[in-house]
């Protein structure tokens, strides 16, 4: 433990110096999408209803039937000249987070997208199901039902910006002591946070095999509600992903059914996450990624844990990728990725 | 006219070979986003309702009730390290359209943003107000109503790929003859459509002033439903927009109440246009951005008027920045704006 605290300490040292070159240019052969999935929706019998609207307004009448495309996951990319790496990152975001959230972060930082790209990965970074420019669908008659609208007291809790209860103190929200998240550009964070539609695992596991077939082999990164799929994808998709790295991943699958080792893996998580800072809810997502990694290991797989707190480095929220020390973790999945040959 | 043709042709020519060396690597210094604009909502009295939902689910309900950040704009950027010309260009999307209209197209051709980049412009890319990354928020207790749904037989249709009707023609989709628009990969531009919410023109100045203010001094290239008020953005900012191109512009403003000349425009149409091909409402579109044109040059500013077909490119829809000749009309604009010491 005190050689993964010292080489903690030496990243974040790393990351300082290399934030200083941070602005030396990288050359760049592509840049661009790919639309991923979907399907055909013919609304053929849909009655005629009252469109949805305020109270106030005139009704209107609306037909809902046509042709439609529903659920398909746009992916953006940034392909380098000189990749100093065989295999791109594919990252995939949180429920009700688009890609922005590999991008620059709130308070204006550069995020992942750019440490990788300046690491000398090529980046692919997807927009979830029916969230930023992966176009949603008409409800109920095609998506069964409006998504959440996540509050910003829901944000600012359930992230772990701030402990339960937090964003309504008595002068204003109260962030937790030491917390890494830059508060100040909160509004900026809300500013990005999309409705979140509830979606099937078989869903998640589809747009999941959609990415993998048009992108990889690559390496999978994913963020809170996109790490089950991310995950079980592994076990689909041996080959094809390289590595996976878990950002926090709320919920993993209960078994490994298949034969043979599958690709490493590594779970970051951050801080406040003890029953008495934080929601239950939490810890059973850790507990649900520790059974899965101890599965993972029973089949000759390498799963590595990285809790952050245990490596010094204190403060971080749910939303790793954006907070102020996010140079420094990134310096660590760099660090891991170097020593699976990736 | 003919010396225009004649510059056409050879743009044409010139964007053919230009493209043999598109995949030459461009040298960023930085990829990222901002958001702009936005306000907070903060609901209080809302009733209790039930969720919108299929009806054969079992009910639920739900509290609208919290703070939340409603109408920010997504700009997302590519600064070249050594960019050729002083000013970015600014692309603002058409309705129902986010910014991947000017990244790649359907059938896997670099955009416009791609162009620009390799021309030596940095670019910045909207995601226009409730569309793609820029977060639409709850209806009807924060938005007024639920956006349209545009199906297939109105993008194929309204956006000129093919004539009124063409959409449902027997033996399929039945395009006009000769257009530029990729057919085959017309699925994957469905897969990019977002719902169109309606959005009040106040509110469509305040997105630009937003954009304005961050983004500018810059070039403004809008397309569609964004042209009316890039036109009067132009009005607030003569200084801060160098340049006004406007891509099938729908509305125009209706007087230039200011004194002083206005950054030079140029306005850019395709095909199909007449009476006997397409909805008279288009029509209309291309008159009220004449008689903006001819107030323009009444003020001392530069207006100047690209029909394609004139020019001996035919076939464009509207959809010019995806169609297949679209580096050669991309090749066109970069030479007006040379033209402008741009």
């Amino acid at each position: 433990m005190r050689s993964l605290r010292t080489a903690a300490i030496s990243i974040a040292i790393c990351a300082i110096v290399f934030g200083s070159s941070r602005a030396a240019p990288i050359e760049v052969k592509a840049i661009g999408h790919l639309y991923v999935g979907g399907h055909k929706v013919e609304l053929r019998n849909a009655p005629p209803r009252k469109r949805i609207q305020a109270p106030d307004l005139p009704t209107q009448q609306i037909d809902p039937n046509g042709d439609f495309v529903a659920g398909a996951t746009y992916v953006g990319y940034v392909r380098l000249a000189h990749a100093a790496h065989k295999f791109p990152i594919l990252m995939v975001p949180g429920g009700g987070l688009s890609g922005v959230s590999f991008e620059t972060t709130p308070d204006g930082r550069p995020g992942w997208q750019w440490f990788f790209l300046r690491a000398g990965y090529s980046t692919f970074i997807a927009d979830l199901d029916q969230t930023g420019r992966s176009p949603w669908s008409r409800y109920p008659e095609i998506d069964p039902q409006e998504p959440a609208f996540r509050s910003s007291a829901f944000l600012w809790e359930v992230f772990r910006i701030g402990p339960p209860g937090s964003y309504n103190a008595a002068g204003g929200p109260a962030a937790f002591p030491g917390t890494q998240f830059p508060v100040g550009a909160f509004t900026t964070f809300a500013q990005s946070a999309a409705p979140r539609f509830p979606i099937s695992t078989a869903r998640e596991d589809g747009d999941l095999d959609a990415l993998v077939k048009s992108v990889c082999p690559c390496i999978l990164l994913t963020h809170s509600a996109s790490g089950r799929a991310g995950l079980a994808a592994a076990q689909r998709w041996p080959v094809a992903i390289k590595a996976v790295i878990s950002i926090e991943p709320s919920g993993a699958p209960a078994d490994i059914p298949g034969g043979g080792s599958l690709p490493p893996h590594l779970f970051v998580w951050g801080d406040f996450l003890s029953p008495s800072e934080t929601d239950k809810s939490w810890q059973e997502e850790v507990d649900a990624a520790e059974r899965y990694s101890a599965l993972l290991k029973g089949h000759a797989t390498r799963a590595d844990w990285i809790s952050l707190p245990a490596l010094g480095l204190r403060g971080n929220s749910h939303l790793v990728m954006l907070d102020k020390n996010s140079d420094a973790i990134a310096g660590l999945i760099a660090q891991w990725l170097r020593a699976q040959g990736l």
